[in-house]
């Protein structure tokens, strides 16, 4: 490393390069291509600039971290930092020199360009049958003939009334019973839980309650609040999942856990908190924007979401009453502070596979304080609760037809089967799929490249990015500001690169074909060889955004062991082929079918028959949330489903080398022909 | 020093501090520590709160305390302090606030003591059949080929080898899981609750756990620490409720709730406090003392109670896996945060009255996290789960003689019936019989009068203290250091003044027989006539001890209202008398059969008949936490016993009347026939 430069990382996103030493954290995060607000133009008085120094050695990006690798703190930050934020290495990003490497965390709040987590909620069938559910109760009052106590006299019309006996009440509850039936002039909203704890009284009627469904991917969460009587999605939100500090991957997490004391702590702690930020935020949207948050007891009945106009419910978080959450299963102990350890060495056992009811409350998830939330089962180690969500989302074992289904996240899970078989296995895609460890890869944000056409001729490129709908042959360069390239757009271009000749069936840059190529050249630095996407003129970092040859690699690697993995399954369920594929996830849902078929993610399938399926893990948690038999057929699912440990199959290494190789010949992939052009199909 | 606060110093304890202006001198005394008695809640209307302020430049404590530094004189001192006493500073703790420094003398008097409680554990049949049982539990290690997780495991060999089904774990009790499995070479010990949760798991084989049977009285509270597998009491701990400082009964103390702002969660996290407290007591005795606690997974097997010799058992607060508890029913309000203020007004209706299973770390009681508090079920807003617990201990609805089993406590609660009926109410016998509202009465202390022997011919007294062995007949005047007199003395006393002829049925001094006898004279401030009981020479406080007429008023009150609750009970199930009379409470242990009959505090029975069955709440307690059946058999009591408003019936208020008066006629009592001197009985 040279004298004069220190390398910097900025955490979540894992961008990094050496920047000369002297200049501001602010200035390298735009050397870098990342982007933190910056609202005053670095004076120091906007504050917007957060910055945390991380301390420590870290060995995974090869650096030792310091606050003292930044310059000393600065009068002007004391007005915007805490003592005890100081205490944990914040800083303003634009008073903070790089004096030596540094790993920077960007918190949520400091990030400019809110990231497009495109987890919108899709209409699925669900029967509605809430876990809890409202019972309007009146009663006589008391007398010294009928002196019964209170939670006797409304259980008796609870039983009379709607069947419901041997109900218990949780403290919290019974703390508002003798009030609420007072105020309510002895009538009463009564909220059941299971058909079998009292959770919640309110006096007089009431005709709403809500609900989240939370759906906690390693890089992301998203929670959609429902409301419980329509079952309408009132709201949807979703951040980073604030754990990705620790580690992109579930491996990373598993081993900050057993190398640091209080590590696994710390990330529950932060997934927890990330949690209770997220059921603020659709608390605060139940109210005008700017308008103060006051409590009242009940939802306005006439109350529809923000987004509809002009009737806000203005809820409070007592107003939530249940939750349903899925993780995959190192997420899901992390989360409950269960050692994960076992789950990172064979033959990674969980600590349990059912559903889990914990008071929320216990947990420290700050909702109405006597309700549950429901942890959905997990099926093995490596497949979770979140891919229970996707099998009683998409409800496989209920058709005769083979699907297959995949659900790339930042670790490839697939299940595979009908009515009468489902099996199920992990891969290690990595996050390259998500733009991770990809040069210029960055979130599904404005600037990410998420579409690319090669023209197979010139081999000039044409690509959209997200926040601009004009493509780059209807703009002026100026007009891209294409900052890198996010998971979809990975996706095209690995297709684009082999259907136009660019890259060969091994991956390697077709070098005879791009001699002369105005976007093909050797980078002087790597000598590694890089194909051109988008000119500096065309980006907001002023630098070129390229392609390398080791990015493509990464790209193999996942669609490899996706590929290998969902050959293992078909050979292993005696088929030749599926019938339908479907692809869940992030990932899945911006998918375009033809590419995702070009590039080999999956066996050869009919292209009407693969189906993106969005968010379908998020979808099986709102199934779970709104009707509490499908929180059995989950548990039925998590051990119905045989889980195959892909790397014990014999010939896995081998499948797996040769699922590295882009689809060649049209024996493999017949619904190629016309697609990609046979020279390149057979060559 | 601020301007808002002033500086109180308490004398002779020598506790100060800084309290804001403005609050009571009782107030200033709860903030620092000082026990000063307060039986009616601060009324004003006790006047038991005695202080004296000092005048003077007091340049030890670095103070100016002046009488003017407290708030003027009010009119309802009056009564309490006479103008000699006032002259010299005294003032009432409660009518008096704190305007400025001050330096305050508590009156030995005044002083609450620490109160002996005796509330041992008696021998009673329990079944062993406790709520947490212990499975040992061995498993295979997971493999590849059987990955299952490990609840799952541990599961499987549960049912297979105990019936037991459906198992769910506490989210606290799944963190120790995988642990306890891998350190324990695959085999734990798993204690399940009520054949349903798994609440604690321990590496390898353990023999032991624990539990707390917990009887919350008005004034005392007792702990029963139990082996749940030898069912041995391994100890008894007990404590004053450290609620008596906001109301010496259960009415001050809603009162206490309803003026005060977070006087509930004062109050409720006192005895919370207390409760953690006997805990904390428990565990430090099953070390030797002096010996720093550590923590072992396992009690010693061969281990037995501290008092029994030289093995100690050493356990830890987690080895504390159960706690049954019983309260009267404001009580267990205040403990569990449940706003008691319908309970203070007709129809005096609680909240709930079956049984509570509550986490213990949801009232924040520190044992096993995962384990419950089982918390008995209550009969009527004056008839608590501390009726409860002498209905299962004592069995009536077992037999078919008509028992009537008096609790006297703060409040007196009445049961009367056998197999085919039984029903309950309660009486406001006031503190009375507990040495409150009484001239000299204080608390079972040491230096107060517990037996009173009376000569018939001399009427001169001979009598014990507590805290000496030997009575006054057989001490020096100076050895007594008598300062008053407690509940089982007044018992005694009122016996001895009717059995000597002191007083005549009616409860007035027999003016007439005691002419010229030199303890019998009139209160020259109050005029008053009184009967000495020690001379101010046998005192600690200097002055005589004496009862007055209003005393004697006062525990006639108290014994009428018993009374007239028995006759009515026994009326109303159509009886002539009952057949066995069992007196429970710590007034029962210490309590005289015979001089119980003499005072008249129930109808006549034979003597033989009369049985003092101790603190029988408290055992109910104990068979709760030893017998999972005697829970539900507590549930069945609480909703089987018909509860009688006494006040309601017809001729309550002519037989409370008649029941002030002393037994007389052997008609009535012929019992007492030999016993009280025909002359007096029949006079």
């Amino acid at each position: 490393m040279s004298e004069d430069k220190a390398m910097v990382i900025f955490q979540p996103s894992g961008r990094r390069g050496k920047v000369p030493k002297g200049i501001s954290v602010i200035e390298a995060s735009r050397l870098l291509g990342v982007d933190i607000e910056t609202l005053c133009g670095e004076k120091r008085v906007c504050g917007k600039c957060l910055v945390r120094i991380e301390e420590g050695q870290f060995e995974k990006f090869g650096i030792q971290s310091a606050r003292t690798h930044v310059s000393p703190w600065q009068a002007e930050e004391e007005k915007f930092i805490t003592p005890q934020r100081r205490e944990k290495g914040y800083r303003l990003g634009c008073a903070a020199r790089v004096e030596d490497d540094i790993l920077v965390f960007v918190p949520e709040a400091s990030r400019a360009g809110k990231q497009l987590v495109s987890k919108a909620a899709r209409d699925i069938y669900i029967e509605h049958n809430p876990s809890v559910q409202l019972y309007f109760v009146q009663v006589d009052p008391p007398s010294f003939e009928e002196p019964t106590g209170d939670f006797e006299r409304i259980c008796r019309v609870l039983e009379r009334d709607f069947g419901l006996k041997n109900l218990s009440i949780d403290i919290f509850a019974l703390r508002q019973l003798s009030g609420a039936l007072r105020d309510g002039l002895w009538a009463v909203t009564v909220s059941v839980w299971n058909d079998r704890e009292v959770v919640r009284i309110r006096p007089g009627k009431a005709d709403r309650s809500y609900g989240l469904a939370i759906d906690v991917g390693t890089t992301t969460v998203a929670a959609y609040f429902c409301d419980l009587t329509s079952m309408e999605v009132v709201d949807t939100v979703s951040m980073m999942n604030p754990q990705c500090k620790y580690g992109e991957d579930v491996m990373a997490r598993i081993t900050y856990h057993m190398s640091t004391p209080q590590g696994l702590q710390r990330m529950s702690d932060d997934i927890l908190a990330g949690i209770n930020e997220l059921i603020d935020r659709v608390i605060e949207n139940t109210f005008p924007p700017g308008k103060k948050k006051k409590r009242i007891d009940q939802a306005d009945e006439t109350g529809q979401g923000p987004e509809e106009g002009k009737t806000y419910l203005r809820l409070t978080r007592e107003d939530i009453e249940d939750i349903a959450i899925g993780f995959n299963t190192a997420m899901h102990h992390i989360f409950l502070s269960i050692n994960p350890e076992y789950l990172g060495s064979a033959p990674f056992t969980p600590a349990i596979h059912r559903s889990l009811d914990i008071k929320a409350r216990d947990l420290g998830i700050k909702i109405n304080p006597s309700s549950y939330l429901f942890v959905l089962p997990i099926e093995a180690g490596f497949v979770g609760a979140d891919n229970v969500g996707v099998l009683i989302a998409e409800e496989p074992y209920k058709h005769d037809e083979n699907q297959l289904i995949i659900d790339i996240g930042t670790n490839g899970e697939l299940v595979l089967g009908n009515r009468h078989k489902m099996i199920s296995s992990s891969c290690a895609t990595g996050p390259a799929l998500e733009g991770a460890q990809i040069t210029f890869g960055m979130r599904a944000a404005p600037g990410a490249i998420e579409r690319i056409d090669i023209d197979p001729q010139t081999r000039e490129v044409d690509y959209k990015v997200i926040g601009r709908d004009a493509w780059r042959n209807f703009s002026k360069p100026g007009e891209m500001k294409v900052k890198g390239i996010c998971g979809s757009g990975i996706l095209d271009l690995l297709a684009e690169l082999y259907r136009t000749g660019i890259i060969v069936k091994s991956g390697a840059f077709n070098k005879k074909a791009l001699e002369d190529h105005p976007r093909f050249r050797t980078n002087p630095d790597t000598e590694q060889p890089e194909f051109v996407l988008a000119w500096a003129a065309e980006s907001s970092i002023g630098q070129d955004i390229v392609v390398t040859q080791k990015d493509i690699r990464q790209i193999q690697l996942a669609k490899g062991a996706l590929y290998a993995g969902c050959k293992l399954m078909v050979k292993r369920m005696g088929l030749e082929k599926v019938d339908k594929v479907k692809i869940a996830g992030a990932f899945g849902t911006h998918v375009d079918r033809t590419k995702a078929l070009v590039m080999g993610l999956f066996p050869d399938c009919e292209i009407a028959m693969i189906e993106s399926v969005g968010n379908a893990a998020g979808d099986g948690c709102r199934a779970a949330l709104l009707n509490v038999e499908k929180r059995a057929e989950a548990n039925w699912c998590s051990r119905h489903v045989e889980y195959i440990e892909l790397t014990l199959e014999e010939t896995f290494q081998q499948d797996f080398v040769e699922a590295l190789e882009l689809p060649h010949t049209t024996d493999q992939f017949p619904h190629l022909k016309g697609i990609v052009p046979d020279e390149i199909l057979n060559q």
